[in-house]
């Protein structure tokens, strides 16, 4: 524990955690609901003694995974990294696990100073249902050509209006976002689509897995993708893939506070 | 359905199955209790009328997983393999997947026609603990050394008495069984150990695996194997590695049964 009677300065900490979305309400603390926000925050308070103010590079939704969420913090505790890390892992509940926890610039702030963000889609396409992965996939029945949707996946990178791929109810004033890259790859049954971008709309990364699904079984042709784009309508594109397939892979910082 | 008022043939199949262990009592009927053969044969009730008697290649332990146990079957129903497959899919619960169906020469016995059967025991080796795969690893703390693994389960190749790596109370007479194959794998924090042999006893892929773990955390050398299994003495060996870590991955038949 922390000696509260020595006065301290405080630092800046990168965390880096991994959680399974299955059995949470997203990351954003919610009164009455179970979200990562108040899980880590409760772990932070058994190990430090503090009430800390944790800021991710970006809420995700209910159900949604996360492989590398980053969350920035600022304590006066003085315990090396490593100690907190296996502290936190030590009181955390089994969906949530501190990857690393990193010292940051002073004045960090994971979703201010976030330079990029990838996810990933996962789905299994196969008339048999998934196993092992079943909570981490969207199980979808027709076979997939992974070479149609790369091929229109490639149609939405650069920098445009993806107000087609938006839910709407988001506060955000620009719809405008910058797409550096769309991979489409295939392990025997899993199927993942890999999104980069500097920034993503409400429900985006969803909309662009459900478009895509509807490029690669063969129900709309690759081109159909661009079109649904500068369409600028929400229907236009297709439907949202469900939240179970979605995993926040990375986040990019500048130097300083780089992963 | 099936035509009951046509007299038919009995046929014999054989069904590659995956399961998730973790919330099954294991394979075998047992009274009260959730097992893989109760929820087969009700699946397979349900779809046919039948009630059939299902043989499995071996019986799995509580918390076992698999990916390709083989079922043997008798049936009188002449629906084809695939629809059979696809309707035990759409009744099993989401923790049995049916992953093939195929004919099988008449008088096919899953336990007694098998030549070999492959296990794979997965751990995780990280002070990190494993998050999506938590099901399906046992964690390990602290780093193992593949490279002395494989070499000490290079020791435990060939025909040998096994009675060093079998827990007491099995009904075998022989405690003689072939090991064909042992290899140690890594991916990223993911250890796997791949046996395959002519046949196991009781709990030996998890001796083996928990007394390999022994020698790549450092606790003993590669040669302690070696003579763990001539000291014939299961006090000679490791400890049994968790159930959870086990998954039974494929089982090899001769010719006209095979995979």
């Amino acid at each position: 524990m922390d000696d509260v009677s020595r006065p301290s300065a405080f630092r800046f900490l990168k965390l880096t955690i991994g959680y399974d979305g299955t059995a949470f309400a997203g990351w954003q603390e919610q009164p009455g609901l179970r979200t990562v926000q108040n899980e880590l925050a409760s772990a932070w308070r058994r190990i430090t003694g503090e009430t800390p103010r944790l800021t991710a590079s970006g809420r995700t939704d209910a159900g949604v995974h996360a492989l590398g969420q980053v969350v920035s913090l600022c304590t006066s505790s003085e315990r090396p990294e490593g100690e907190l890390a296996r502290g936190l892992n030590a009181v955390l509940p089994e969906d949530i696990v501190v990857l690393a926890i990193d010292p940051a610039v002073q004045g960090f702030h994971a979703t201010h100073d976030a330079l990029s963000k990838t996810y990933r889609y996962q789905i299994h396409d196969s008339r048999t249902p998934p196993l092992f992965d079943r909570r981490y996939v969207w199980h979808v029945r027709q076979p997939l050509d992974i070479e149609r949707m790369g091929r229109a996946g490639g149609g939405l990178i650069g920098r445009h209006d993806f107000v087609s791929f938006q839910t709407a109810g988001s506060q955000r004033t620009s719809t405008v976002r910058t797409i550096l890259a769309v991979e489409v790859t295939r392990l025997a049954s899993r199927v993942d689509i890999t999104v980069t971008g500097d920034g993503f709309l409400y429900n985006m990364v969803r909309a662009i897995a459900g478009t895509l699904v509807e490029v690669g079984r063969g129900a709309r042709d690759p081109e159909w993708v661009a079109e649904a784009l500068s369409a600028r309508d929400r229907a236009a594109a297709g439907p949202n893939a469900p939240a179970l397939g979605l995993v926040l892979v990375s986040v990019r910082y500048a130097q300083g506070s780089d992963e």
